[in-house]
């Protein structure tokens, strides 16, 4: 493992430990754990975070809807501040360290920094940011979008999944102000942003599968997605419709999705990143049978990738296969307007820098949507660090090792000691 | 158009005209015909077939399960007969062909050689079979399969499924013996039948397609089915896991029925008779979602063909396939058992005869199931003849017109003057 040299600041893992446990006892519903965006469960997490900043002797501010800043002061303390964190809710019946994790970075970073008494150009912030999983609101990065006032309003009606009440609700009964998310109002100025930096575990398996404790960011990747893709061809008698004669939808909707992995190897060959999955398809069951040729499908293309341009170029491939194959099999394909989330990509500086700080530098993109996109797309400088955790994430099954933390956050630490860079 | 001889028999299709038409006045229900198994509609059919046949002096017998024999004396009134027939019953809603086609053409043929003075070596049967179809008690070929004793008893407990009464409760109503088929009792010896001949209209659009107004039966296409293959694999998130870590049960089941197509296109270009249909085919609603991969599939392989052979080969293949497919995708495929229903090879001579007498021979496999079926399996030598329809069969719009019914019992005709061949 490299140093990074004699003020090298300590990842107190005593301090990680603690708080991890006091988060899981707080929060702990069953085999689960609830942290509820918004609710009880949220809220505890944030009292024990908070509390613990507190004890660091750390500044402590919370905005108008209850995102949570923990701050190390700069030497200039008007100067755009650094922010280093993750959020705090979870989703129901989910494991102990997505986006607990992060802040307990965090936290650690800034209580490591203090400890060897680095005082840093700008403020340092570590952020609990509020509302992260779209779960119980159906809204995702509540906190970090509502900061700085992309929220559109009307999310304030939406209700909890749970219990019905809306947001607006919701948030008056925390003592928190809907008014700053239905004025778009700014919480947070992206130029008073220095840079946005965040550990979070890793949601696929591929750190497991290298034997790799941690990972850079290169983006988070997008997502076009065909929700309701459809083939419409013609029932038909199994044993008395030649081949020719078909209009066979399982058929058609087979040799498409057959083609578009032909595409995703071609892609993956030339080193473009790119997932496509079909995770729901099906036949009309109150149409289809045994001995009938399909007459309709319905299934979900699912694009994934770091490059815009990578997923636009699939998705007009797929229609075009799509007209293609239709006009083969004798069927007719519908993808449907594609839904877009673009991807996120992390600032290349930072990204090389935290590579040159990891013994076993490895850069892989995240799947999975986090709030560093949010600051990524209003152009703060952002970075992500994917810890090794098994299991995946979203379930009481999350694991990732203290050992496995500690590298992440010293490569943190390391980064935030290097600023201005 | 060939003739057959000076004797040549004509079609009267008034009368067949006639018959179609009280048919349909009788057991037209709304838009469609509903002449159910051993209920009203089924036995209004039977008795104006019967009327018509005892105005034409053929004799009438009917057997203990309600199968109706029309007969023309032969020379030898105890040689073994010929029969010439189909069924008179018809699915919910169905079209007036199906099946009735059959009893016309053999009356009409009956009618014309009585017509022409013909007196056949043996007596001849035009016959109307009970009970044919299998939505009204869920078993195929009650009238043919009891006539030769080979019903399973239980039979007799299954209910209606439009009125739950029982198979047993409604030949007792009809009039009919159950005992015949509790006791498997033989109401016909396959040694007694010289022929059985079968004319229906077909059921798929090849005849349509090709411009053809009838074609000979190669045989009965058999049925091998996958009903329960399942694919098991992991679920996971869409945008996290790389395609080298992936459990994608749709990936693996589309990889699979592409292999499927692949080798269906191999048996074709041999020239194997063989129908490959994924009828059924969905990720379980309760668990996949569009951002994840799916972790399991279910779905249907239909295999039909003329031949038993071509049929094991391909589920042989289709069981290697899905072992290696599932290695190479993570995921664990299970095909379950394969249901059997073997095929029905028509007689080589007499499908020799009636080529020879068409004017545009064509021969095709029946996809559908027939009583020629049971007449096959127990050993008379069977023959059929398919009738141009559209809009395929088992709906209110089958459509045959008199011309091509005229064709086809043409030929049947001058077969039956063939006799012994």
């Amino acid at each position: 493992m490299k140093t990074t040299g004699s003020n090298a600041a300590h990842v107190d893992l005593d301090l990680a430990a603690t708080l991890f446990g006091e988060l899981e006892r707080a929060t702990r519903r069953g085999r689960g754990i609830v942290r509820d965006s918004y609710g009880p469960g949220e809220q505890a997490a944030h009292d024990i975070v908070r509390t613990a900043a507190e004890r660091l002797g750390l500044e402590v501010s919370i905005d108008a809807i209850g995102n949570l800043a923990m701050t190390l002061p700069g030497k200039d303390r008007r100067a755009p501040r650094i922010l280093m964190g993750s959020h705090l809710d979870s989703v129901p019946q989910g494991g102990n360290f997505d986006g607990a994790a992060g802040v307990v970075a965090g936290l650690c970073a800034l209580a490591a920094l203090r400890r060897v008494g680095f005082v840093p150009p700008c403020d340092i912030s570590a952020v609990a940011i509020r509302a992260e999983e779209s779960s119980w609101f159906d809204v995702s990065y509540l906190g970090s979008a509502g900061a700085f006032g992309l929220l559109d309003p009307a999310c304030l009606a939406v209700r909890r999944s749970d219990n019905g009440r809306t947001l607006e609700e919701t948030l008056l009964e925390r003592g928190f102000d809907p008014e700053a998310i239905r004025k778009r109002r700014r919480l947070l100025e992206p130029g008073q942003v220095r840079a946005y930096l965040e550990l979070h575990i890793e949601q696929g398996p591929r750190l497991v599968a290298e034997g790799l404790p941690a990972a850079v960011v290169t983006g988070i990747r997008g997502c076009k997605r065909f929700r309701n893709a459809h083939c419409v061809g013609e029932y038909g008698h199994s044993g008395a419709l030649p081949r020719p004669l078909r209009h066979d939808a399982v058929a058609a909707t087979v040799a498409l999705l057959h083609e578009l992995e032909r595409l995703w190897l071609r892609e993956e060959a030339q080193g473009a990143d790119l997932l496509i999955t079909t995770g729901e398809l099906y036949t009309d069951a109150a149409a289809h049978a045994p001995s009938k040729v399909a007459g309709e499908t319905r299934f979900v293309i699912d694009l994934r990738s770091v490059s815009e341009s990578v997923m636009e170029a699939v998705a007009s491939e797929a229609r075009r296969a799509a007209e293609r194959i239709g006009g083969q099999y004798r069927v007719c394909f519908d993808l449907g307007p594609a839904t877009d989330s673009p991807p996120a990509m992390m600032d290349t500086r930072l990204r090389a820098v935290l590579m040159s700080l990891l013994a076993q530098p490895l850069e892989m993109p995240s799947g999975a949507g986090h709030d560093a996109a949010v600051f990524a797309h209003v152009g703060v400088p952002s970075a992500m660090i994917l810890v090794r955790n098994d299991h995946g994430s979203h379930n009481p099954d999350e694991a990732m090792t203290l050992e496995d933390f500690a590298v992440g956050t010293r490569a943190m630490i390391s980064l935030l000691q290097q600023f201005p860079l």
